[in-house]
């Protein structure tokens, strides 16, 4: 249906033998690329056993198989608030790249120490898509998306203690942000991220070649 | 910052003499195109007496004075599940008309009646953006997600009843939607699923007389 | 006292010696089909040492002794959302054939992929009652129930993260369906949900041969 | 599509305008009998301005016009535990008439007084279907489900003060039940209740001249 | 300061060698009974190294050491809806018994089958004090206080699942109660409700051989 | 069935011809004492048309007929932590003093100004029960508790704003309450918490003249 | 107790007569400087006519009789998120001068458009304290306290819509900070914000005149 | 930027390779004291073997490196509700301890044995910063704020079972105090206290050897 993306298992909840055996039908049906996501590294381990030639990428806890056959225009920045948030933000780099995409990176830039993320303004200037991934109080996004000229997905994460209620805290500053260009994705849902941008900048790769709105800017 | 868009004044809790002041301060500072929402009628009324021009879409809540001054390419859809969900469905489309996008609307396919969604395919088949919004158990975003290929904004809103608790239903359940490629926005917010819709398109725009990546589709 | 049905016990929070003791216990009584759910595949052993006879079902975690007295008229057809929700759909599936049920089950038809759903209507059109297990958004049940000519009884699971709230989301969204003739039963309630199907199926036996209202359909 | 039953507006958020037109536009289309639900006493005068022969309910807020055509074998037997539930029972009971069923009533019996449950036994004992009205801590549907032979539709209320949280305590007593046989439906939704009555009842008539199974109670 | 009950330590984040210190500095002060609630038996074990007399209630999860210096007239009746909720209701019946007062048992009498209940009804006729310990739908106490011509204790306990969320389902089923004459404790707080009856005998015990009142009952 | 106290109705949610109907009933059954909570007082004086000798008591809310038959030895002591708990408290007296009960009242003594508390521990070390009443933090009845050597039932309010939640957060604190012997009923619940204590005497009285217990204090 | 403060009165709750009663007891005793909070302007009204120098600060809705005894050194500097916020940050405001401090006050510089901010960095760097007003997301005391070399006081208010929740959302942001040197208060509670900015003042204010420690700064 | 304060990591979601790089990384840019919180005793270990001079404080679960450089002029009282609070307040002392600052302990002086705080009061008379914490009900700081002549610093604590929440109940006690003077800080953050407490007395510092107002007290 949505050709040029990988086919994705989410691995949550099921069985080595059950992913083994839905990446075996996949690709004996001519899937080019099958990702899967929420992969733990012990179950990844005797996934391998059956599907010899998995990649596994330990901090995304993402497993793949096939090559990426087509590269889209565009970029995808990935932003982190903290160090921690980092599994969730790999999550959605990871699954970009799978998807085509370019990724930047900038992690560690939270709005308590401001100045860090003032240092990178290029890259929210420049961005085509921003993916901005925060926990505990989620502030980043709201930032973020007022200075910069582009779309914004924010991720809330779980980091956190007390009342961060396991990203709740995070998921409602986002919500509540009165920034606008912004859309917001499931706590630690950094490959919801990833194909939300992925659309976007399909979106935009469609665009391209069309003739300019003369009336346009 | 965001050239091109309308400056934009949020009403609520604001005294019509604020807003007539704030209106004014834009205009003689020469802003094309000023917009105010979640603007009730009565206080409409008494903004006009100091602001003549005022345009006001009862509906939508919203006030504005200027004239669009940029055309972009591309539509956003926008889909209601039901009609008591058109306020903030009229919302998201007078702002998405006010900052230069054309709007197709389809009211009323919620998924109780998944049939008369089927019998409007090619609405979600060829749209660009789509704006989904529904309230009480706010299934619509997922089912169309699922079956389109762009894009989705899904808007939750506090119609219904009993457990709706004001939107929170709906909202979770486009939080936890199992379709990818779905942004969600603050329970109401028809003027932020508009903005970010707009983001989207005007990234598009930037696409377009781009040169096509030869290996891409 | 409501006989037909087999005697219940809910082992969760129970001892093996104690479900040993209260099995036997009502064996000894007569009772001719003793079934016992959420047992988990460990205390289950330990079970089946004091009751030799046990038959265990591990992916439905039910135990059972004794043989089906009774077989009703009419189907109990169970769909899921996700292979996830097989659990939950099997406790329902197994309680039902224990009660004299005939059971059809259709796995993984989540509306996300709607296509796959439509694929089976003929199973929704000639269903007599209708189970749907979904976690997650849980908008399946609202889709079946929009479409389906008999009662739905709608199971909200636990499956998902983040803002699934440990199935609070889908529960809501299954409450608040704008979609009629349906009940919902508690979060993973597959034995409650298969209980109130045998009640429905159950008066619709009794109403057998009862002469038909000429004034009706 | 659901044959047999009357056509439903859900009034809440529409204008009277609104209303009118779409119960004429239905009544032009043929549809025998229309009922809209939550017709406030004022909108329902507007309304009848442009339906004359509008008939309405005040207590259960339902508007109705045209003729029950078929009426069904079996019984709704709808309860009550106080007389401030006795509007969503109404709503529930106006429905099922109009759907076509006998409706039996049983107020003010809840389990604070349970000799007076207990006083009317034979009503539970002989019921086909039960719908158990109850706010506050709800435990009515609980202790009838555990006497009657029969589904249990529980319906809570909003009913109450302090930590009823506007119907959430009777709701999560009804979803936490220990008895068996029992659905839940929406706080406040005796509509709902009633649909999903006539459903089970609806499937009882299609029995009904079935060759009785052999080996069958 | 409250002479005639036992002194208590609350054993719950304390380490074995703190609640030895403590026991043991309570001794040596001439506490005649000292009790601990929340002690688990591996912690038991450790405890009883430093404290060689430490009687342990495993299922009550109490350790004590001392002897009962009072008796009091009057007898606590404790009442368990199902036989998961039996450690809280045997934290409640030990604290009772150290405290000095008779205590009588009643488990499994829950609701959905109230035919057990009223098969007991001389218990509840002729209680001083009621602790009603339920856990799920908690709906046992409202029952028992709308029987019972004394003060009841209602105590919800965790047990459950889905949303039951820990035992706030019964919880708040118990603070909305229909009944007159009851008072709730915590979640699981066997202990406090003891301790409440304990008040509430010791105040009886008070006005033993005080002079009746010539115009009272 | 509980003799000696007066027949309540429940305003709340009736008409007042309902309530004139009700209040007339009892009365002509021979019920010596009949009161009503809640009762507005618009609805309170057309109850008057209809009930002429109607008393009413605007703070408390109460309405009431008849005269007291019985008194009760023992007393009820209540105090609050704030001016603004007063009609909750007033509910509390007016309801003890109809069921026969001597009341003491102690308003303002809340825990931020403790001196004033501690000025009045006569009334708490000389009372036979305690009812605090407290709104926002809700940590009277803890200090209270902590003091008396009887029975407390603590009442939280819904005075407050913010976190105050509607009366949740002193709920919350009485539940969580480290002090023993306290019993907690349903935000704003005056009457409930009168009843509770006038049980409790109650069964002060029933134990007078009983002969003292030899081994006990 | 505390003397150099006003006396309070908070008015919420309480009766125009209650409130000028206790006023002018208040000033009989000689209290130099009284204030009342949350004085709505019609209450105000009535009260003026009992305590005729009130003077009224309608924004605030706070009332005030007498003089300011004494100044403190120091400044309270006092920043708001939106306009909307602006009565909660003058009811913090006036609050402090009463208290005898100066203000600083700077309006409409939340996080959406970080610039704002920036360009007043010289105040966030040369404050005393900071009290800083946020509703909607509530981000803005995170970065000011990333900035701020002082204690920093955040209040969150009830401005917003949907999951703002009445002021939870920026409550819970504030409480999650990563930014250290934060105390928050109540929602809505500038009033609070104030007293605890002048009690860190005051104390500063009490180390005036002591020698300087030699090894510190 | 906040010389004279360590520098702090925060261990919590880093693997003991990241907090031995960071630490290293600080030292030798010269960075005199660095702190790192919630670092696990096995962590610790590891960490230890990469940092050498590591001083690990348990109960506060503080791993430091380094000296502290200066010493600030006053004094920040800790008080406790319970024992089981320790490691929260252990976390506030050593973290103030490393910011230069004298620390007063006062632990298990719970309100619901009031006396013992009463008995400490002169702590309280004479404090210049407090630091409470509580769990369960959280009530202490209410008491405090309520007699300290100074800033007030509320810590609640996740202690407790049932309705505490995980600290939401004593967080909610601490949010609506009536005591004024107090700020909260999130669940268990006593390092979050001991920060502000350490910006308040530093703000204090920088008031030494200015010049008395001669009109202020
Ligand atoms: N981490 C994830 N979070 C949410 N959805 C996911 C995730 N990974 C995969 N999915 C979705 O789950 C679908 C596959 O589910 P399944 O059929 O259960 O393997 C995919 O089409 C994805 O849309
Ligand atoms: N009181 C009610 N509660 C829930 N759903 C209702 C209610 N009344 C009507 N409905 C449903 O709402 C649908 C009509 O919605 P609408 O198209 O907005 O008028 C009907 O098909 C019913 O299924
Ligand atoms: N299971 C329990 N639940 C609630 N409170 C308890 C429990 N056990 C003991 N307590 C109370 O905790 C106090 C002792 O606490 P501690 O000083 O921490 O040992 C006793 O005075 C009891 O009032
Ligand atoms: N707006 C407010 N929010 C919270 N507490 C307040 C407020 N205004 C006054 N107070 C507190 O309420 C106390 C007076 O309450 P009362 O005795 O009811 O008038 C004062 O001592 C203040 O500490
Ligand atoms: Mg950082
Ligand atoms: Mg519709
Ligand atoms: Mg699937
Ligand atoms: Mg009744
Ligand atoms: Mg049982
Ligand atoms: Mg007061
Ligand atoms: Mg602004
Ligand atoms: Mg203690």
């Amino acid at each position: 249906l949505r050709t040029g993306f990988p086919e994705v298992i989410w691995s949550q909840g099921k069985t080595p033998e059950q992913i083994i055996q839905i990446m075996n039908a996949m690709r004996s049906q001519g899937t080019p690329l099958i990702m899967t996501t929420r992969l733990e590294s012990d179950i990844a381990e005797i996934v391998s056993l059956g599907v010899p030639d998995l990649r596994y990428y330990p901090l995304a806890k993402i497993g793949a198989i096939g090559k990426i056959e087509q590269k889209y225009q565009g970029k995808i920045s990935i932003l982190t608030a903290g160090t921690a948030d980092l599994p969730v933000a790999q999550e959605a780099a990871i699954t970009a790249e799978l998807c085509g995409f370019e990724v930047e990176r900038l992690w560690d830039v939270g709005v308590a120490g401001i100045h860090r993320l003032l240092n990178h303004r290029h890259i929210i200037d420049n961005a085509d898509v921003l993916i901005v991934v925060a926990g505990m109080e989620g502030a980043l996004p709201s930032v973020v998306a007022g200075m910069a000229p582009c779309p914004v997905i924010a991720v809330p994460t779980s980091i956190g203690y007390g009342t961060s209620f396991g990203g709740v805290a995070p998921l409602l500053t986002m919500l509540n942000s009165c920034a606008t260009g912004m859309g917001v994705v499931n706590i630690d849902n950094g490959f919801g991220a990833a194909m939300l941008a992925g659309q976007i900048l399909r979106l935009a790769n469609r665009f391209t070649n069309r003739k300019k709105n003369p009336h346009g800017r």
